[in-house]
């Protein structure tokens, strides 16, 4: 048994097989032996961001990387298109205006997918559009994005789409250079199974163009800079030399079951999990459910309580609601090394913990379809 | 025999009871557990700062947490003082020009430490000055500076002195609040024995005034949310959570050897490795030189050879010179876990490798005075 199980969409559960290369001896940075790893760990986020360009690596969370795609790219009142459909999308809206960008938010329902031709209308509306930003899985509301369908419609235009795949990158399809998308943001913590402390942004060619003439603040994310040092198996500044150990790691266990294959898994683990749930009442939240992390609505039940409970008596880590849906939601992530049997576990003790709380259900209702679909020839398992 | 001997002044060798740490599994950080631990590392830092101020622990390495300092205390066109007497000097300028500040370069000789009648005379020049930033120990020319002087001239004006102790802190002297010093950057790869990424920020009730009034742009590195959490226990965005569980152990030994004899073990270790290198021909470059790292001239040798050879031959790190330093010195440093046999070691070798080079040496000599004048009794030793 393990001692904690982690269904949280971040961080994730990390691998033995990693941690063991967490606790080798440090080396130096500036050495042929790190600038080695430094070039495979280049090699394999190019293959896991489906991209020939530069994949860049920063000691940070995830949001550094976030305001590193605004203060990088764009210039004092430049006009940009925000997606607001979560706490995420809010947060490119934030940073945007913290740097004084003129924010365009095409703000949708939580746990809508935003419309295509909403976003093509803003353009139309509004062709010195710089830049639009968003997220590939909203992870507040567990929506996957339709980014190809942006990338179709930017393609020709000299706006560049930024794309937040923090939560999303690994689970859920994306295909950067073949969709047209210039800039994608990721994170350790999440599909790449690691912990918290790496970030990633990947820069197109016409992106790079944006560097040059951006008249923005920025110093340790100064992405010229970046760019600079990583032509030659280098980092700006002093690296997370350990954690980029464990990248090297992560990259072997994902290129060795194949970034399709992981694909296709986690969209049936997010479907099997749909499917388990419904089985005890609970309702996916998400119009356009991503494979990253489903969000459920718990009718009667106050889900913070429930997440407290989870974590305190079965040591299970699952996520409730953020702002106004705190205690409307919870959260179940299958990303990273999240595979059927830490969702058995988890739908074990939420079943548990559900009666405990007075929820009525069929004891072994939400396993038994978990298995069925996941397993099952009827739903192509 | 460990596979690597690590002398160089950051990343410095990890212990082993550190590194079984941080292949712990991983453990939510929105928990009462993992609030737990940030409270108990935030005493930790509060001890090896010197204040009984907040120390904000970020997931970056150290020049994220020096742009932190310019973009949180200052304000566009400020005037603000910048002691540059080497490359980390020379950083604090670099940020300070990038966020559009006025920045008078108290410009010294590298390898001298400031005269304080030259800041005493800027100063009064400038009474509009509202910030003076130094390092404590600048690393690229091991030359430590007169910080509580600094304090002392700066105590009933309204200007805040702002040090990068990034290499210095844990063994260069540093009494943050006694001394008056407002802002501390440290990092987690030098004194404290661990991995690149982490670095931390100390924050008097002085330069906390200055943040609700400046007018840079920040996000990620915005220190009044970060305050925000800190009074939570908690931080504003993903912490790195591995590195911040090594951070307790790490505490855990500095607290259990004394930051006061650590101190006084690493000014010592100093001194034996001056007096060492000098028993072989070899000068220390800095007129002031740093408890935690040592900058040498070699005669005749081109020293970026010197490291490349002692890398690649016998396993041992240290740092050749930087910038127009590049082939005039070498350094080696005691910080962190280095000790007595690190630098019987490094001395080791740095003879065989120097008489490779064509070096006159007595074979010996630096290994029979570094043992003389650490043990020895003459020496206080």
């Amino acid at each position: 048994m393990r001692s904690k199980y982690l269904l949280t969409p971040g961080p994730t559960r990390v691998p033995s097989s990693i941690r063991e290369v967490l606790s080798k001896e440090i080396i130096h940075h500036r050495t042929d032996e790190f600038r080695d790893i430094l070039k495979k760990t280049s090699e394999g986020l190019k293959y896991i961001f489906c991209t020939d360009n530069p994949v860049v690596i920063f000691a940070s969370s995830g949001t550094g990387a976030m305001e590193a795609a605004v203060s990088n790219f764009c210039s004092l009142n430049d006009k940009v298109i925000v997606i607001v459909g979560g706490k995420f999308g809010k947060r490119w809206a934030e940073i945007g205006y913290t740097y004084g960008l003129n924010v365009l938010e095409l703000n949708i329902e939580w746990g809508m997918a935003p419309s295509i031709e909403d976003i093509r209308e803003l353009l139309d509306k509004n062709p010195d559009v710089k830049a639009v930003f968003t997220t590939l899985c909203e992870t507040s509301t567990a929506t996957v994005y339709d980014v190809k369908e942006m990338g179709e419609i930017l393609k020709n235009k000299d706006t560049i789409l930024i794309v937040d795949a923090i939560s999303g990158l690994g689970q859920d399809r994306l295909l950067t250079d073949a969709w047209g998308v210039d800039v994608v943001v990721g994170g350790s913590q999440k599909g790449l199974m690691l912990p918290p402390g790496l970030s990633f942004i990947s820069i197109s060619k016409k992106a790079e163009k944006f560097l040059t003439i951006s008249n923005l603040p920025k110093y340790y994310y100064n992405l010229s800079k970046a760019l600079k040092s990583y032509g030659k198996n280098d980092t700006s500044f002093t690296p997370s030399v350990s954690l980029i150990r464990g990248l090297e790691k992560a990259i072997d266990i994902i290129r060795e079951e194949g970034l399709e294959n992981r694909w296709e898994k986690f969209k049936k683990l997010a479907f099997a999990t749909r499917e388990a749930a419904r089985a005890i009442g609970l309702e996916t939240f998400s119009k356009n459910p991503s494979s990253s992390v489903t969000a459920l609505t718990v009718s009667g039940i106050t889900t913070s309580l429930l997440v407290k409970k989870l974590r305190k008596d079965y040591g299970v880590s699952i996520a409730g609601g953020q702002e106004h849906l705190k205690d409307k939601i919870i959260r179940i992530a299958h990303m990273g090394a999240v595979d059927i049997d830490d969702l058995v576990i988890g739908f074990c003790f939420l079943e548990k913990a559900l009666r405990e709380m007075g929820y009525k259900l069929d004891l072994g209702a939400s396993l038994a379809k978990l298995q069925e679909v996941y397993y099952g020839e009827s739903f192509g398992g």
